[in-house]
């Protein structure tokens, strides 16, 4: 059976973005990403900074650990890398572990490659990445990972788009209008994920300017403005 | 035509809180309350200090002033109150009139009185009060409501509990025990609605520790717990 490099297993904890804010989950972090975004928060997963504690589990392993972790004790596993649908089979067969227990599949990821264990995940966030991020979006990829989701019945899809200056919220809105039928997540973008101590009076700050943008723009009456709540509340802090 | 009670008309804004949680909307305040809760932050819809401004609306004349204030720049219209249940036919004729238009309804009621045109809502949020608010939960009421509401394809509905203290929390348990396939979502009280100025790391204060509550309790793994995000950034002020 193949395996998947896991550079962090950690919960519960509480979602704190996207489709299913506020849902209690635990949280598997896969290694390797084929993006390099200049501000992510998460370069660890593919920066080599931390390529020694990457381990190959089964999926079985990382269903143990949870266990082990949590007990009894969460209904959700959000997936998140790094980049998560660099992994095939192997994640497919995590998924229906997951299925099989009755607990619900998250996972984020950029848009840059298909994995037919989409159709299985319960809130598919797809997160194109905005010129801020340095990253170029692969459109006629994008294209056809939204029309393979259009299945009815298969995928519970959103897209997800975070948003650091002007130039971004105009991507953003282009997102928008070419999958108009897919609901929007917009999300401020986190300036210094190295900055230590109380950072929510800026984060705040960078919501209230994302509110404002969508409230004066009638081209995004239906996209959600939503903030990142463990940015609140732990700060940059890894592990919550 | 019946006409209807009403003390606030602002927007577009954002929704900041419970089931449609980022969502440009706006805003219509029915006036007056068959609860009184200690907490209430809404009390000029019923305590009489703000009755010199209720104006008795016909549905096409909210509907006009709503175009008035924000022509094509809204998809949302969220109706609160006071409690909006109390109004029959008026506010069911003021719903079609927001859907012949394209404009999804939102509304949030205590579940204290049942209204036809629940079936007709978008996102209909039953927020049954907590002990602090010194209100009693007519249980009887309230599983007629959530029985009526189970009808396929009607009615897309979710419950909220605004929780100040543990006891509140435990009835927050009770009500999900009691309704265990309807979403429950979780919002820590505001205990001070008056307090000027920044409130936002009171109220983080308060949904850290309602957090920990959530992680804590496997009885609550599939509850949301969600912020007032219009709290967190415009703080006390009224009409945002």
């Amino acid at each position: 059976m193949s395996k998947i490099p896991v550079i962090e297993i950690f919960g519960p904890t509480i979602q704190g973005e996207g489709a299913v804010i506020g849902v209690k989950t635990m949280f598997v972090r896969t290694y390797g990403c084929d993006y390099r975004c200049s501000w992510c928060d998460s370069a660890f997963t593919w920066d080599g900074s931390a390529k020694d504690i990457v381990r190959m589990l089964e999926p079985e392993e990382i269903m143990d650990e949870l266990l082990a972790l949590a007990g009894s004790n969460f209904d959700s596993v959000t997936i998140s890398g790094g980049n998560p649908a660099l992994l095939g089979d192997s994640m497919g067969q995590f998924v229906d572990l997951l299925h099989e227990r009755g607990i619900q599949a998250a996972i984020e990821t950029q848009g840059s490659r298909w994995q037919d264990w989409f159709y299985e995940i319960d809130a598919l966030t797809i997160s194109p990445k905005p010129p801020s991020s340095g990253m170029k979006t692969d459109w006629a990829m994008l294209d056809s990972i939204l029309e393979k989701l259009k299945v009815p019945g298969k995928g519970t899809h959103s897209l997800k788009v975070v948003v650091f200056n002007e130039e971004d919220y105009v991507y953003a809105k282009t997102v928008h209008q070419r999958y108009p039928e897919v609901q929007l997540y917009l999300q401020p973008g986190n300036d210094d994920v190295t900055e230590p101590g109380d950072i929510s009076a800026r984060l705040l700050g960078r919501l209230e300017w994302l509110f404002n943008l969508v409230i004066a723009d009638p081209a995004m009456n239906r996209v959600r403005v939503l903030p990142q709540l463990h940015a609140l509340i732990w700060h940059n802090k890894r592990g919550k």
